[in-house]
């Protein structure tokens, strides 16, 4: 790996393909935000899997992206293969990074849509197939990217001129190849003109909020500030926010939203206010084969991350800890879904439907 | 300072005068809390100074007691003097005992009560006047662990048994000489045989629930489980918690009371749930020349508690920062106010003056 120092660009890219079917892929190393801005260059697999197993990529859209590049990258040196070695060599490359994040739904999903490129495409010499599948890991990207920019441009019209806006957790560029979800309708009705102020919960345990979304709206010059999670209640009562805008991590056929611990608690806060509460995700988060919120998992994660958060015991020695992953917003308290394909307003199961599978 | 190791009964004490007038002060050093258990002894005038400034003993009541026993420490090389010579020592020791803590107005009450003693009591020889000091340093003690009492006794009723309680911040023993104002209803009532699950929210920024509360509640076997302040709503919603009770850092004649930052979100989530919202505080803490809330001055803390809050950098570089150490929550969320006169419930302005001046 190589570094480079922050690009000469207005806003940083979490990831980018450098040159062509030779080329490497540039990210973020997000490992290091927000103390230490670094991009790093990945020029072999190796370097690809590491940079995803250790969270330098993160984010599901993400994750995909930079594996599809990550093949390209691994099947450089086989071009003078015969195709059946390419294929082999090919089917090692994505096994090995599959590897990499055992539980990433979007990391198979992209390894797999590379796979089938590869199959329908039998009579392409290896070189052929590597531009080809360059194109395709172009494509993931650029479907990706565009997901973004159509949620923002649903989503924008929901936001007002001159009135604050609260986020909590990071739905934004860095999870995905473009400007993210939630953080794409904030950056949209910014780049359409409307001066906005967002609050961004600090997101207790792993902070994303104030590692990463804080980052993202520096870095665009939107006008951010930090709060801790416990605080959100109050500058509600205190008139500074007019919406609260979040990501999803899972999206029932009734409309209730998994998202990160302390979701649910914000959706409440902000009915008890009077201001709407929105939800901003591409279609692909929906399971329609689940009818409630009351089906879906919570992960529990591990107390150190509690206990011992900031790299420094905080918490007694052997303290019960209680650290569920995500919490289920029931859709009564949502506003609107916001998706790639349009607004679901109200929150109701026919909605979900008619705009999810059209 | 000499250093003893944990001691051999039940219950720590916030701290304990050891022997008579030629004594010390022995307490517990708050900062090295949860990870570290010391007492420390308090021989010196300048070590009770430095305790109280750097914050080793904390919490008002706790705060007023440990300056009054610090005069007797300050005055036990005097008994020789002339009774003059002895009033101007014991001036200048509680004018040096005042500045350790600027802004403490229970610092400031317990040096006026030892000075006015003092005034009172102009005939005693200085080893007379001596005793009659660490009688009255005892008296403040002794005062605040009944005040403690009254308040969990009074509260305790209303605690049910098998129920969770949910508290935020540390309103325990550890800011009082008895067994705190919240935490000393939970404490009473565990005594009483309820079994209770106390659900401890760990308070950011500075995590005197995770510090502090956890502790204590850990120290006198009563369960509990910590959590961050975003899932006091999902643990709510997962009917894990049947009441809430807090402390309080001043209540106005309506009721209205301010809390450390984040009451106000636990005391509208509370009532999303149907679940009851208590405030215990002696009636000390009541401010009648304030009709409301509205005129609660809100201080403003230092960013670096957000974004370095653990001697690591959590957020980037120049952002903007909210830091409110309290907030306010209307008396028409808190269910009753628990002191040490009794029970006001409903919350309104007569009960509060019936209660607090009778």
């Amino acid at each position: 790996m190589t570094c480079t120092a922050q690009p000469d660009r207005k806003f940083p890219a979490t990831m980018t393909w450098q040159g062509n079917v030779t080329g490497f892929l540039r990210l973020i190393d997000q490992t290091l935000l927000p103390v230490e801005y670094l991009e790093i260059d990945l020029k072999s697999v190796e370097q690809v899997f590491e940079a995803i197993r250790s969270l330098r990529v993160r984010g599901a859209p993400a994750i995909g992206c930079a594996a599809a590049y990550g093949v390209v990258i691994g099947l450089q040196q086989s071009v003078a293969l015969s195709r059946a070695e390419f294929d082999v060599k090919l089917r090692q490359v994505t096994d090995y990074l599959a590897s990499s994040r055992p539980t990433a739904v979007n990391l198979f999903w992209a390894l797999d849509r590379i796979r089938t490129v590869a199959r329908t495409e039998a009579s392409l010499s290896p070189a052929a197939m590597l531009q080809r599948l360059l194109d395709e890991a172009r494509a993931i990207e650029v479907e990706d990217r565009e997901m973004c920019t159509a949620i923002g441009q649903h989503g924008a019209e929901l936001l007002q001129d001159k009135t604050g806006v609260l986020t909590h957790c990071n739905a934004g560029g860095l999870a995905t190849a473009g400007d993210g979800t939630a953080l794409a309708v904030i950056f949209a009705a910014a780049a359409a003109g409307k001066q906005l102020q967002v609050f961004a919960d600090e997101t207790r345990p792993l902070l994303q909020g104030a590692r990463l979304t804080a980052w993202e709206l520096q870095q665009r010059g939107v006008p951010v500030t930090l709060i801790c999670d416990s605080m959100a209640g109050w500058v509600m009562r205190e008139g500074k926010v007019q919406a609260v805008i979040v990501g999803a991590d899972r999206i029932t056929a009734n409309g209730d939203t998994a998202n990160k611990i302390g979701t649910y608690s914000v959706a409440l806060l902000a009915k008890a206010h009077g201001i709407p509460f929105y939800v901003a995700a591409p279609t692909s988060t929906f399971d329609l084969e689940m009818s409630s919120g009351q089906q879906i998992p919570i992960e529990q994660r591990a107390a150190h991350e509690i206990t011992h958060g900031f790299g420094k015991q905080t918490a007694p020695a052997g303290i019960n800890v209680y650290n569920p992953a995500f919490d289920v917003t029931p859709a009564e308290y949502i506003a609107a879904i916001i998706t790639e394909k349009g607004l679901i307003m109200p929150v109701n199961e026919a909605n979900v439907r008619r705009v999810v599978l059209e």
